[in-house]
C-alpha cells in the first residue's frame, strides 16, 4: 500500500526550473510534490527573457499566448558606439533572430509572470500546487533500492522542515524591491543565515518536520542548491567575478531606441545593455566593476541612484530620467557548471543549481526550464514502465553539453561586454566594437534556444552521411513549418501538433503518393505499422488507442485535394475510442488552405526533403528529432524504439 | 443616494446576446445586472457557428484564442449533387471565406462554450455574474423621466420574481439532450407552461419578488421575448414554416468530406447541410417537411432515429452510422423581424427577441451578439455623460437594416435549400444545383459578418464621391492589415490595437513623412490636435491621459527606420500617467518587422490609400469606420465628434 507520504517525484525549489518540471509531471499525471523554502513567489524582477524555443515549449503546453500577449517583444538589436563628435551613434541594426528561426517571437516578461503561467498550468493539468515554506533538511538514498524500479520501491528518504513565517519570508534590503536576498552569488552564507544550516541548526525547533519517501528527487533549488551540496557535487569554472547592476525602471529619455534591445559602448563611462520590458519598463544591465578570486565586492556602495548615475553617463548626450524603479539588484558573475548532475539517476539537479552565469545572453531562465523539460518526460516514461531506466542517463549527457556551451559563450560575451572599447583598427587591450558585434550576431541562433543540439546517444541516432532532411538534424528540435490538414483544409503549423503529452511522434513524409511506386512504399510502411511486430502494436497496450504511445502523422507532398482521406491505409488514421470515429487529424499535405492560399508552408522545401521520395522522422516527446530514415527503412524506427521502450506487461 | 437596487443597465436573458452586452458593460465598468430565468446555462447543442467578424470582436475582448483553440475551423465548402450513375458527386469546392476576408477563421463551437467565454470575460472585467432563476414579471417606464439623464433618474421599474428550482429548470423531452424545451418556435405556450404567465400566474407564490429600478433595460430574452411583449412590438415577416431536424452526432462514414462544410442535394431523399464540430462531432441539418400558416407540425413523429434515417438516405451510397448523439432538436423556421426594437431608447430588444430565422446561414448567434455589441458602448457613453442620448437612436437605425438583410437572405437560402433539385437546364419547379451554388457563394462575405454596412447617420458620414481609402467604406468594420511598430519593430495587425475599451480611434495615415510638404501637413494635424479647440483637448478630461477618450494612431508609408520616434510631434505619442513615459505604441509604419521581413502587411495598398498623401480614418469603439477624410481636413473629425460628443463638465 502506498502511504500518503510517498511520491514518485519530489521537486525541491519552485523557480522556473522546478515549476517547468512540475508542469510536465502534472500534465503526465505523475504523483509529484514540489516544495519551496520561500513563503511567496517572485513578484518583480529576476529573469525576464523568454527565447523562441521556450515559447515553443509554452505553446506545447497551451499557454504561449499568455506570454505573447503580456510580454514585450524583441525584434531588433541595435549596437551603439561612440561617435566622432563625442556623442553616440548607431553602428548597426540586426534582427534579434534570423528570419525563420521560429514561429514565435523572443519575448520579455518578468519571472513572476512566467512562474504564474506555470503555476496555473500545473494546477489545471493535475491540481498540483507548490508547498511553500518547506525546506529539506536531510536526504538519504538506499543503495540497495537504486536499481529497483518496482512500484513499491522508494529509494530516497527526505526530512522536510516546515519553516516559520520569519524563516521563509525573504528579507529586504532597502526600500526599492531588489534581488539582494537571493542574488546570483555562490555563497551559502545568506541562505544559512536565513534558514539555519542544512543539518537543521538555529531554527530546528521552530517548525515541524515530516519524513517522506520518493522514487526521484530533483533539486531545482538555485545557485546555492542544498540538493547539490548533499550530493557533494562541485562546481567547475571561473572564480573571478565581474559585478553588474541590474534595474527595471520607467525611463524618460530622448534616446530613440529605448524600446529596442541595445548595447551601448560609451567612450569612457562603460557599457550598458538595454532590454525593453512589459508595462513600459526598461531593464538595464550596467557594469560596476570586477573582483578577483577570494575578493568580495562591497555591495553597500551600490544604490539605485548610483546605477542610474552610471547609466546617465553612458547614455550621454541623450537624457535619461527614471521616475520609477520596480526592482534592482547587484550580481557578481562567475561562469560555473556542476561537475555532474545526478546521483545514480535517482537524484538530479537542474537550473541554477546546475549552471551559473551572467544574465546578459538572456539564457538563465530558459536553459533552466529546458533542463527540466528534458528530464520530465524521461522520469514519467520510466515511472510508467514504458521505458528503460537507461533513458535517464541521457539527461546528464544532453544537458551537461548545453550547460558547458552556455558557460563558454557567456564567458566570452561577458568579457567582451566588460572590456573597454578598443579604437577601430587599434592594437592594445580591449575589444573592438566590430568584434563585439560579430560575436553577438554569431551567437544569435544559439541565443534563440533553437540551436540546441544533442549528440548521438540512446535517443539520438548518428547522422547519416547524406541527410534525407537537412532541416531536421538529429538531436535538434523539430523545426516547424506550415501544412494543411487533408480532411478539413485547416492550415496548421505542424509544430502545434506536437503537444507536450508524453507521446512520441513519427512523421511520415510520404512524398507524392500519386506515384504508384511511392504509394506502394507507403502501403508497406502501413503494413509494418499495423503488424504485430511493428512498434505501434508492440508498445501500445491492447486496450488503448493506437496513437496513445506513438502518434503517427503523415504529410504528403502532393496537393490536398489530389487525395481523399479514405485513400489512406487505416493505420494512418485509426479509429479512436470511445466511438470509433476516425483520427482525421493525422493526415496533412504540403499545401495551402483555400482561405489562405498565399500562406503555403513549403515544409518539404524548407526541411530539404525530396518531394517525390519523402522520409520518416522520429520526434521525441520534447520535440527533438531522434532519427530520420528513408520511407522504406521504417523498421529502423522499430529498432530505435527497441533500444529503450518496454512493451506493456 | 443610489440604493443597491438601482442599476444603470438591467439585461433580461443570458444567452449570447445578453452575455455579449454584459461583457461589454463589465469592460466599461457600467453598473449592470443580468438575469436569466433558467437555472442552468446551455451545455450542449444550440447555435455553433462563429463567423470571422465575431472572432474579431472576441479578439478585441482578449479571448479569441479560446475559440480558435477549441473550435472546429471551416475552411472550405463543398457542394454535392446526384451523379449520373445514381450516386453523389462533388460539383464544386469553394473557400468558406474569400481569402483576405479576415485575419481570423470561421470557427464552430457549441453555444455553451461561447457563453462560457463571455461569462469568464465579464467576471474578469468587473466581477459580473448572471443572476439565474429570475424572471421579470412587470416593467413600467415613467414617461416624465424618459428624457432625464441626470444621475439620479431611473425611469424604469421592474418586478423580478425569483423562480423555484422546478420553474427554472428546463424540462427534457426524451432521453437524448435536445432543444425541444426552447426551440425557435414563436409560440409562448411552452414558456407560459413552464414559468406561468408574464403577469405572474400559476407560480406567483412560489418565490420572492423584488423591485428594482434601471436607467436602461435590454431584452435579450429570445424568440419568445417577454420584454418584447411588454413593449407590444409586433413581428413582421413570413408565417409559413419549413421544419428541420438538427443533430450533433459522432459519425462513422466513408463520405470523404465529413470534416468539411457540405451541402448534399440528393436525387430523391432531400437535402442536408453538414457542419464539422469540435471533439469529432458533426452537425446535420435535415429538412423534415413544411407547414402552412396556422398549421402545427407534429413533432412527436420526430426522433433521433428518424433524423439519422433521413440522413442515411441522403448520404447513400455512402455509409453513415451515428453511435453517439450529443444533442438534437426540431425547429420550424419562419423569417420574422421586430417592427421596432426600442421604447423611447430606454428599453431595447436584441438577438432572437429582435429577429428569428433559420440557422442554416450560421448567422443567428453572430447577429445576436453583434446587436448588443453595437448597443453596449453607446449605452456606456451616454451613461458616462460623454455622448448625447441621440446616439442611442443609431442602434435601431443600424441593426434593423442588418436584421432585415438577414431575414431576406435567409428566406432565399431556406427556400433554395428546401426546394427539390431541378434537373440542370430543366424548366418546371425547383432550384437548380447551379443556382443554389451561385447564391451560396454570393452571400459568402455577408455570411462572414464582415460585410455589415451601416448607412449614413449620426455616426456614419456619407461616402465622398471619390474615396480616399476604398478599403475602408464608411459604415463597415475596419479591415485590418499588418503594420510594424516604429519604436520596437514589432509586427502587429493594426486591428489588434482596436481593443474594446470604449475609446474611439483616429488613424492618421500620414503618408510619406520624408516629403517636406507631407511632413508639414502632419505638423498641422498635430498642431490642431494639441490645440484647445481640437477634439482631443475638447473631449478629454483635463486630469486624464490624452488618449483616454480618443486614441490617435499614426501609420506612415515610409520605412520604419527612415524616421525616429522622436521626430514625431509630441501629441502623436503623448506622455502617459503616472510616470510620464511616452506612448511609443501609437506610431506605426507600413513596413515589415526585421524578424519577419516577408510578412509585410501593405496596409496602404490593401486599403487603397495613396502612400504619398495618406488620409485620416475615424473608427468607432466597435471598430466600424465613421469617416475618412484627407489629412488636411482633420477639422472634419472635430466637426464629426461635435455632433454627439459632450465635453467634460
Amino acid at each position: 500500500m502506498v502511504s500518503t507520504d510517498d511520491y514518485d517525484v519530489l521537486i525541491v525549489g519552485a523557480g522556473p526550473s522546478g515549476l517547468m518540471l512540475a508542469t510536465w509531471l502534472a500534465k503526465l499525471k505523475v504523483r509529484t510534490r514540489i516544495v519551496d523554502k520561500s513563503s511567496v513567489k517572485v513578484l518583480a524582477g529576476h529573469a525576464d527573457g523568454v527565447q523562441c524555443r521556450t515559447v515553443e515549449v509554452f505553446q506545447s503546453f497551451g499557454f504561449a499566448h499568455r506570454l505573447v500577449d503580456e510580454g514585450a517583444h524583441i525584434n531588433e538589436v541595435v549596437f551603439w558606439q561612440p561617435s566622432a563628435n563625442g556623442g553616440l551613434e548607431r553602428s548597426k541594426r540586426t534582427p534579434d533572430n534570423e528570419p525563420g528561426t521560429s514561429r514565435f517571437p523572443h519575448a520579455v516578461l518578468g519571472q513572476g509572470r512566467i512562474e504564474r503561467f506555470l503555476l496555473d498550468a500545473m494546477k489545471g493539468f493535475n491540481d498540483l500546487t507548490v508547498d511553500r515554506a518547506i525546506a529539506p533538511t536531510s536526504l538519504t538514498v538506499d543503495p540497495a533500492l537504486v536499481d529497483d524500479f518496482s512500484p513499491s520501491s522508494y529509494p530516497i528518504t527526505l526530512t522536510l522542515r516546515h519553516l516559520t513565517e520569519e524563516e521563509s519570508t525573504p528579507t529586504q534590503v532597502g526600500a526599492v524591491p531588489n534581488g539582494l536576498h537571493r542574488s546570483n552569488l555562490l555563497s551559502d552564507d545568506e541562505a544559512d543565515a536565513m534558514h539555519g544550516t542544512a543539518a537543521g541548526g538555529a531554527y530546528a525547533g521552530a517548525g515541524q518536520e515530516e519524513t517522506v519517501r520518493a522514487k526521484f528527487v530533483v533539486g531545482c533549488d538555485g545557485a546555492r542548491s542544498w540538493v547539490r551540496k548533499q550530493l557533494r557535487i562541485s562546481l567547475e569554472g571561473e572564480a573571478a567575478n565581474s559585478v553588474w547592476g541590474v534595474m527595471d525602471a520607467i525611463c524618460l529619455t530622448d534616446f530613440p531606441d529605448i524600446r529596442l534591445k541595445c548595447t551601448i559602448h560609451s567612450k569612457d563611462a562603460g557599457s550598458i545593455l538595454v532590454v525593453p520590458r512589459e508595462r513600459s519598463y526598461v531593464r538595464f544591465y550596467v557594469q560596476l566593476g570586477t573582483t578577483e578570486p577570494g575578493q568580495r565586492f562591497d555591495r553597500s556602495s551600490v544604490t539605485p541612484e548610483s546605477i542610474i548615475k552610471r547609466a546617465q553617463a553612458i547614455f550621454a548626450p541623450y537624457k535619461l530620467e527614471c521616475p520609477e524603479i520596480e526592482w534592482w539588484t547587484v550580481y557578481e558573475v562567475n561562469q560555473r557548471v556542476a561537475a555532474k548532475v545526478t546521483l545514480d539517476n535517482r537524484v538530479f539537479i537542474a537550473g541554477d543549481a546546475f549552471h551559473t552565469h551572467s544574465p546578459k545572453a538572456g539564457q538563465g531562465m530558459n536553459t533552466s526550464m529546458m533542463d527540466s523539460y528534458n528530464l520530465g518526460w524521461k522520469l514519467a516514461s520510466v515511472l510508467a514502465g514504458k521505458a528503460s531506466p537507461s533513458l535517464l542517463s541521457t539527461y546528464e549527457e544532453e544537458r551537461h553539453k548545453i550547460a558547458k556551451e552556455l558557460i563558454e559563450r557567456d564567458y566570452t560575451l561577458s568579457r567582451m561586454f566588460a572590456a573597454r572599447p578598443k579604437e577601430e583598427g587599434g592594437t592594445g587591450e580591449g575589444v573592438s566594437h566590430e568584434d563585439f558585434k560579430k560575436f553577438f550576431q554569431s551567437i544569435g541562433r544559439w541565443a534563440s534556444g533553437t540551436a540546441v543540439h544533442y549528440n548521438p546517444n540512446l535517443l539520438t541516432a548518428p547522422e547519416r552521411e547524406t541527410s534525407l532532411a537537412p532541416g531536421l538534424p538529429h538531436g535538434e528540435r523539430f523545426s516547424s513549418h506550415g501544412v494543411v490538414s487533408i480532411a478539413d483544409a485547416r492550415p496548421w503549423h505542424l509544430g502545434d501538433r506536437f503537444v507536450s503529452d508524453g507521446r512520441w511522434r513519427v512523421v511520415i513524409f510520404a512524398g507524392d503518393v500519386r506515384e504508384s511506386e511511392q504509394r506502394a512504399k507507403l502501403d508497406q510502411v502501413a503494413a509494418y505499422l499495423d503488424s504485430p511486430s511493428g512498434f505501434l502494436r508492440t508498445y501500445t497496450p491492447a486496450d488503448d488507442d493506437l496513437d496513445s504511445v506513438v502518434e503517427v502523422l503523415t504529410v504528403i507532398s502532393n496537393p490536398r485535394i489530389s487525395v481523399e482521406p479514405n485513400a489512406f491505409p487505416d493505420v494512418l488514421w485509426p479509429p479512436l475510442k470511445p466511438w470509433g470515429s476516425r483520427a482525421y487529424d493525422k493526415l496533412y499535405a504540403d499545401d495551402a488552405s483555400p482561405v489562405t492560399p498565399n500562406d503555403r508552408g513549403e515544409i518539404y522545401k524548407n526541411l530539404g526533403i525530396d518531394p517525390k521520395t519523402g522520409c520518416i522522422a522520429v520526434v521525441r516527446p520534447d520535440q527533438h528529432v531522434s532519427l530520420v530514415c528513408a520511407i522504406d527503412e521504417v523498421e529502423q524506427v522499430g529498432d530505435f524504439f527497441s533500444r529503450f521502450m518496454i512493451p506493456p506487461q
